[in-house]
């Protein structure tokens, strides 16, 4: 090595002893005849010292001509610090320099290479290898580093294989776009990039594999959204003769491992909800339960029935008369909002993207009053009944909206989460992970007119929804499951179809011919008729994982090399376009749309 | 789980326990009013017994019902055995079957699920997923997860971190053909699948990652070989700050760990060869060192230097009259090959792949004569001489072969070899493991009358060779080193170039103009003005080395679902067409060549 120690490593036990250091030039002063310099690597930052007074005056020449960011080698002897620096671990010692080595300079970097940058997001995408060296991004990349281990590590030791599957597959028409790869030797033909492993994976438990797994770069074209990335990676796993009961409790332990591994937290109780409690509960199906504040219907809707007396209807509010439900969160201790705080509240509701009509609210004044926006037509008794029924308390505020059902829940659910911000209940160092379950196997598309598999084409019913497959196969429930934490769908997984006959009726009631089923799922299908086990799986988003661990709203932080919003890495300036020949080897012409 | 227990579970201690195990029926036997059957999963196989005398007629019945690899539950009392069986762990006991349910029903196979199977290549292929069942390809794929465990906790324990770079990156000219992918966002514009993660390995060294590593999918689009694959795995590896010695010390500490930790084997001294010294005694740069077999000269190249006196010279035999070199092995004790066995070895190194013009003989018989193919040019002192030069011994065979240097020299690889083989020095359970280093920095390509990188663009030369770069290009000798086991070549790397002017200078003798190197490596030579530190690494073929662990020539063995020598998948069929829709949305059109 071209050192003897790393940056991070020497202590008052190496004191005396003779070094050499390599690093990058973190920061250097020069005042008095001393010139510090504080030499950084993955491992830490040691403080160089030269002092005109006793160090040699070329070494001291040299030393000037540094700059930040030139990469050294720096030979010299392991010194007590006269000013200790009790914030990183090498603030007791310094090196005296005898020897700094350019081994290569550095041109002034296009922004701070320190935690609090002033780069903005584009030029650090672009120098994405400078941004890599702030220590809050490296660190982002280290703990995947460690989760990647402990996953590994974990599944090994519950007799999970890790099997690579083929990245060249067969593009198949459901879900996602794929990415597609033409085949020079098979001319005109394309392979497709995987959105997911599912079918090898299954494939695998009929070859009596029955545990696998594997972290594994998975790939979607779609319209990219501010957090998407065209690759992303799963942790993606399978098991034969097993309950749904047995995926949960394994991937439970896997959970509470990670948590233990990586954030030393013994992880309390996970809650196991239905999908449809979370809907009614929380208007989503990855609800945040870091905090309660769970709805509180005045009106049910009639699908699942009146369970709770309607508190609203009859009093001549039109808006309440013709919804089909009237539901309502109580934000403790917030009776004190001012008109402004209450507006903004209905201006959030209102934007585009939540698109509620308005925002009723129910003051419960700490004296015992009852103030709303609908005083018109409701009076103190009423409001009162509404309180009890919502558990308000005197200085609690009561948020209701109403409407369509789905609708109204899904606008509710943003509110709930926007006061659970306000109220500083969404505390990044707290976890709440659960289970939801019993997820619709199917859901309908309007655009195309159809139904779709909500998870994926391979999911099993639940037995006793069958009957339901004529009438009304919107209520048929899956044996499907999602594991969140903190809001987030970290996972997703179902019992799979393990039937010839029951998978060829599936893919006949999302729409696929036999002949287009056989095409392109025959080798499947096939497969269930040689001896497939019973089977199930999940896949965890190990980049969305990854972030949650990380503290961080963005997956982009935990990926090395992340692409834009519009699919491109600025930084190799991809994708661009390739030589006629390679097309021509290749089959293909480009044919761009005629604008 | 279905199960309490799995099929290799169970031991004598377990006697007298209620038990459900699930599994595939390998074998059923069914004699004299008891039934046997070997139910088998991944973990074992375990004997189960039915006997018409106290079993329960419907289960006996249903018994008689099962096929081979049917999918069944057997729920029965674990007892000893009366007749064991010692080759497997379970052989002690056997499962008297009380409940026997059928989870999914088989066809019957199109080959025998057993280790010695009826199946030929093409049908297996097709159902993969069939031959995963077989115990010899499975253990194969559990050997590759052991070795890929072993691999990451090693490298975790030297400090590298496993960072995943893009899969969907930007397509380069240089090396083999890329795969690419069109960009349906950026019309007409085009990704590349990596043919390794060179440039951002060597970005992470620039962002100051000190120590990576990525067990990565690889991609080449080049016409296939037996044993080529169009997607591999790569253990790819990259340092900062080091020498050329430590990357070997640290991967032959990997290779080691891997030895012991996978074979139980402490491995003996990795010897270091020069590629010269591999070229000249071994005529190949990756010599199957398992056994010595030296080549020796009788006749040396002018090239490098006439170190031993020209024996052959001056005896009016034209063929070596006319060769640039004359060169020999010994094969000790075969001196008594019959003329059929020389015919053969003749043969041998006549056909087209080799290419010889024929084969020299001298047997150096038990009683001390010395008799050859070329009597008739030279005496029996002559062949004396060429006896002593070689280490003959009375008892031994001369083998040799004379032409164009570096012909002879491959074509005498194959002979040496061949001999190995039919000599039996190349035991798949003995190891040889060397460094071959110092290999030339540039070939000379004919077809494109060029100068080609050896390794990669990215090598850097031994600084004391680059007085040859305008005077004789091919005596550069670069900073690369291969890994090679048993004659296969496991790994190969380099130290890097990381001095942008230096990069400039080679992209130009590889006949890139200054906008061809910009615009393809513009990114990586300005990252070397922002810092860049020394570096350098090695990657391993996966698929290789876990291949010459488990004993087998064949990688295809070692992957799960290969594809076959036309880069098919004829399992899943692919590749194939797909929807006019499709190619419409990537702005692509398919353009097969005119016929």
């Amino acid at each position: 090595m071209l050192r003897t120690h790393t940056c991070g490593q020497l202590r008052p036990e190496h004191i005396g002893q003779s070094v050499t250091l390599c690093g990058w030039v973190q920061k250097i002063r020069d005042k008095g005849g001393l010139i510090w310099i504080d030499l950084r690597d993955r491992y830490g930052i040691t403080q160089i010292i030269l002092d005109e007074s006793y160090t040699p005056t070329p070494i001291v020449e040299a030393a000037r001509q540094l700059g930040r960011e030139f990469v050294v080698a720096v030979s010299g002897k392991v010194v007590e610090r006269a000013s200790k620096n009790d914030k990183i671990p090498t603030g007791h010692i310094e090196i005296q320099a005898q020897e700094i080595n350019v081994l290569n300079p550095a041109k002034l970097p296009p922004f701070l290479i320190e935690d609090e940058t002033d780069g903005g997001d584009d030029i650090r995408m672009k120098y994405r290898y400078l941004d890599l060296r702030r220590g809050v991004v490296r660190r982002n990349l280290e703990l995947r580093h460690k989760m990647a281990q402990a996953v590994r590590s974990y599944l090994d030791s519950q007799n999970f294989l890790e099997v690579e599957t083929p990245v060249l597959i067969k593009s198949t028409p459901e879900g996602a776009r794929d990415f597609v790869v033409p085949s020079r030797m098979q001319a005109g033909e394309f392979y497709a990039l995987p959105q997911s492993p599912q079918t090898f994976k299954q494939l695998l438990m009929v070859s009596g594999f029955d545990r696998y797994f594997q972290i594994v770069k998975c790939f979607r074209d779609e319209d990219l959204r501010a957090d998407r990335q065209p690759e992303f990676t799963q942790i993606d796993c399978e098991m034969s003769f097993i309950t749904q009961e047995d995926i949960l409790n394994t991937f439970e332990g896997l959970t509470r491992h990670l948590f233990k591994q990586i954030k030393g937290i013994d992880l309390e109780s996970v809650q196991r909800i239905s999908y449809d409690y979370a809907m009614k509960f929380y208007g989503s199906d990855k609800p945040d339960l870091r905090f309660e504040m769970k709805f509180v219907e005045l009106k049910s809707p009639v699908r699942y029935g009146q369970e709770l007396s309607d508190l609203v209807s009859g009093k001549n509010f039109q808006v309440f008369e013709d919804a089909q439900i009237v539901v309502g969160i109580c934000a403790k201790g917030c009776a004190e909002y001012t008109r402004k705080q209450l507006d903004e509240l209905t201006d959030f509701v209102k934007r585009p993207q939540i698109g509620a009509k308005g925002l009723i609210y129910v003051r419960y004044g700490a004296d015992g009053t009852l103030k709303s926006s609908v005083d018109k037509f409701y009076s103190e008794a009423d409001l009162k009944a509404w309180a009890e029924r919502m558990g308000a308390e005197p200085g609690d505020l009561m948020l209701v909206l109403s409407g369509e059902t789905d609708k109204a829940r899904k606008q509710l659910n943003e509110l709930r989460l926007e006061m659970g911000n306000r109220l500083g209940l969404r505390d990044k160092n707290k976890y709440a992970v659960l289970w939801v379950l019993d997820f619709p196997l199917l859901e309908w598309n309007e655009d195309e007119n159809r139904w779709f598999a909500m998870h994926h084409p391979f999911t099993s019913p639940k037995p006793e929804d069958m009957q339901f497959l004529e009438t009304d196969p919107g209520a048929i429930r899956a044996n499907a499951y999602d594991l969140v934490i903190n809001g987030v769908e970290v996972g997703g997984g179902s019992i799979r179809i393990h039937d010839r006959k029951v998978q060829e009726l599936m893919f006949d009631r999302l729409g696929f011919t036999p002949e287009e089923a056989r095409k392109q799922f025959g080798f499947l299908m096939e497969a269930f008729e040689y001896g497939a086990p019973p089977h199930g799986g999940i896949a965890f988003g190990f980049d969305r994982l990854c972030s949650l661990f990380g503290g961080s709203d963005s997956i982009r932080d935990f990926i090395a090399f992340p692409k834009n919003n519009a699919g491109r890495d600025v930084m190799i300036d991809t994708p661009s376009p390739i030589a006629e020949q390679q097309l021509n080897e290749l089959a293909i012409a480009v044919k761009l749309p005629v604008a």
